[in-house]
Formats: C-alpha cells, sequence, structure tokens
C-alpha cells in the first residue's frame, strides 16, 4: 500500500533503488518539492532571484552550507544526493545526463535548494471539493510563458512561466481563497481571464505540460510556476547544476497543512 | 472637522437634529450599518432568512428583545430611534413616509435589526491602494437583480441582489483576498466575469445606484448586496416595517479592523 507509506520509507525505497519513477500522488498529505542544485558562486545569484520572485520561485528549504547534502528541516535524515527517483544534470545550460543517484557527482560546492511545488496546493483544492482539470483529465498540468518580467539577479532573469487550470467563476473565487493561505506553494493566482493580457496567445499550445478541456462557463486561472526558476537557469548557462527529472520530486517530511499560514 | 468625530460625537449630533444627511464618508474606520425594523411576529422568520442568507444580509446587531431600541454592542449609548439621519417608514411593503426620528412610531413589539454594508470592505480596498470606482466617479454603486434564488424564510424570499465593480484580474485576486477577511460585510465576492452567468443582461443598466465605467482591460466583480433583505422585506410586505433611508446608514462604535477575521 504505497499511499500509506512515510516519506521516510519511500526516501529509503528510493535511495536502494527500489523506486524510480514518478512522485506524483504518493505520500499524500506531505509536500513535495522541485530540486535545484549550483555550485557556491551561482548560488547567491540564485538565491537573491528567488528572493525577489517569491510566487514562482519559493524556498522551502536549502544547504546549510556548501557540500552539505542533508536538509534536516525537510526530512531528519534526507539525502539530497540520493532520496530524487530521477535527477537530470547540466553542463553550461545543457542537459548530458539523466541518473538515479547523484552522489559520483557531489562536490563540497555544492548548494541544494528545495522549492514549492503545485502538488500541495493541489491537494488543498481536491480536499475543498474543487475540480482540478489536469488531474481529473490524468494530464500534465499546462505552462504558459508570459510577458511578466522575473526581477533580474545577476545572470539569473527571464519572463514568469505560469500553470493554468480552468474554472467556474465562483469556484475561482475559492480556489484563490485557498491557494492565498500557501504562499509558499506559488500561493494566489497572478492572473484570470484574457491569456493575452499576460502575453499568452493560444491555450490550447501550452508551452510545457499538456492542453486541458476550458468549458464556456469557465474561466482560465494561471499561477506562477516552478518551471520559471528552470528556464531562468537554462539561460543563465550555470557550468554545472542538477535538478530533479519532471515529476521526480523529494518528497519531505513536512505536512502540506503546515504550509498554511492561516 | 466633520472626520475626526467620534462616533458617538456624531449619534449626538444627529439626535440633536444638527446633522440629517449621507453618512458616507464620516468616521472613517468605523462600521456603518443597515437597518432594518420590524414587529416581532415577523422578526423571527427575517432573522432566519438572515441566518440563511449570511452574505447579503450579515447582521452586526439586533434588538436583545421587542421593545429594546439599545444596541450597546455597537455603541455604549446608542439610541434606534434617534441615532440615524434619515428613516423609512413602510406599512404594507410601501414606503409612507421619510422621518428624522422615529420615537413616536415606536412599538414595545419592534425588534431592530443592523446590517453590515459595503462602506466597510471599500475602506479595506482602498486602504489597499486599490481603485473602486463608484467612489472614484462619486456615484453610487451600481446594483442589479440576479438569477441566483436566496434560501426561503417564510415569507422572506426573493433573488439576491448584487454589487458590481470593475478590476483588472490583478486586482481582483487581491480585492478577493481583502474581502475574504470580512465575511460580515458581504465577504467575497460571488461572481466575476460574464454577467450573463448571473442572470445579468446589461452592465450599464443598473437596477439600483448609478452605472460605473468597465474598461476594456477589467472584468466586472460581484458582491453580494445589502438592498437584497430590503427586496425581500419589500415583496414580505408586512404590515409595519422602518428601515434607514440610502445612504443614511447607523455609524456604530465598531472598527471596521474588528470585523476582519485574520
Amino acid at each position: 500500500m504505497k499511499q500509506q507509506q512515510t516519506p521516510a520509507a519511500l526516501r529509503h525505497s528510493i535511495r536502494s533503488g527500489a523506486m524510480g519513477t514518478n512522485t506524483s500522488g504518493l505520500c499524500p498529505g506531505f509536500v513535495q518539492g522541485n530540486l535545484c542544485i549550483l555550485p557556491a558562486d551561482w548560488a547567491h545569484d540564485f538565491l537573491k532571484f528567488c528572493q525577489l520572485n517569491p510566487k514562482p520561485c519559493p524556498i522551502i528549504g536549502m544547504s546549510a552550507m556548501p557540500g552539505d547534502y542533508h536538509l534536516p528541516s525537510l526530512g531528519v535524515d534526507l539525502d539530497i544526493r540520493t532520496d530524487i527517483p530521477q535527477y537530470r544534470i547540466f553542463e553550461n545550460g545543457v542537459a548530458v545526463e539523466q541518473v538515479t543517484d547523484i552522489t559520483a557527482h557531489w562536490r563540497d560546492d555544492l548548494i541544494a535548494f528545495v522549492l514549492g511545488c503545485s502538488f500541495s496546493f493541489e491537494e488543498a483544492l481536491l480536499a475543498d471539493g474543487l475540480e482540478v482539470r489536469n488531474l481529473s483529465e490524468g494530464v500534465n498540468v499546462p505552462m504558459y510563458r508570459t510577458n511578466i518580467s522575473c526581477q533580474e539577479a545577476g545572470p539569473f532573469k527571464g519572463n514568469m512561466v505560469v500553470s493554468m487550470r480552468p474554472f467556474k467563476a465562483a469556484d475561482a473565487i475559492r480556489a484563490i481563497q485557498i491557494c492565498s493561505r500557501f504562499p509558499s506553494v506559488h500561493g494566489a493566482p497572478i492572473h484570470f481571464g484574457d491569456p493575452s493580457q499576460i502575453g499568452i496567445n493560444n491555450l490550447a499550445a501550452p508551452d510545457f505540460g499538456d492542453a486541458v478541456t476550458v468549458n464556456a462557463d469557465e474561466v482560465p486561472v494561471f499561477w506562477a510556476c516552478g518551471v520559471t526558476p528552470q528556464v531562468a537557469v537554462e539561460k543563465a548557462k550555470p557550468p554545472f547544476c542538477i535538478t530533479h527529472a519532471p515529476g521526480c520530486m523529494l518528497v519531505t517530511d513536512k505536512l502540506n497543512s503546515c504550509l498554511a499560514i492561516m
């Protein structure tokens, strides 16, 4: 019964190589996070970029010092080198390898950042009885590049990427209320309605993920998306970088409910 | 300097007959309320109607027992018979008289209800730097009859009346967050966007109040409105009823900030 597994047990299973796939739906109730590992001489600017753009880049944990692969605030025995099912290694902005363990690639100048993800607020929306279209249609959430500039920090810059979920207006109002409680997992939407107002020309052709049905009585609602920092990192082309592979997240010991500010 | 006047001083001035006009903008920071006075044998159903429809009919105070014209929770020396600038007296649903004092009309079977009003949340929107169109255009907020049925209680029934304020989407999201903090003054909007979805055919022709400009990059946002119980009372045609005259509200000692639930 994998859904009753604790996050620690799941991480041990991943660490041992017994589980190497998508973490979506695993350990319901617990926070999952995006991973970005950078050399220390790039980490300060990345941290500043996240601080300046908290809606797309909400940091929920980071290495206490360069070379530290434990993040005890996210899991007592967590080892960021082994506890994610699939990692992607980038050199100069280009993906060069996908691996299940980065112990051999670890360096004493690396800093790991864990960023909040939409799984947490989607769970809160479902718990309130709302339909989350990408979940009910069994696809990845549609994501779009916008014309909204992020605040720059050194080499890190670019436009915000957003995810979209359609709702009837009354449900959109409820979704805004619910997500406002979760500022560390993208928080309230940043836009709804006319996509062209934020530079999106065709809802049916997302830049990432899959298109979903938008019914005539629904409005598209847009959230800041964790792909934003990934795009900024790809553009900045650091000599070395490690991320999680899409859908293969870090499962933490933190309860989603603990992220609620009220 | 009338804006520095305390609510108690303003009520004394109204009581003495020195101030008989609109209370809009007076005693900023303090809650103003709508008044509805009914005979005790109608009051139970009205109370139930408000309880079933809290968004349009948020009760913030009522007589402790029939005949009681003091509402100490809203103002220590408050006298509901004299402290409102203009009252309207209805017989069998028809307005028969407008007076500045209802002492001569008071009866020992009357129960006064005070309902929250949009002034409180408009103040919170302004304090957050949002433009409230009806205020910036110096007109009454536009109000519309909808096709949304209220829950019935005895003779009290009817469709919800809504007020409308236009915003850009990002400001509408912020307005939803702000108003969610104030459930006792209509709370979060009940709809935004396509007016026809709630039975409104022409935004330019409000059923009450005045039309306001809606710019091309804005969406209309709709709040449950305190005219809803007035319409329900007019339809129910109680033999006797007293309300405030439009814009001539009860100014209470309660701070708007005290209505915030978080």
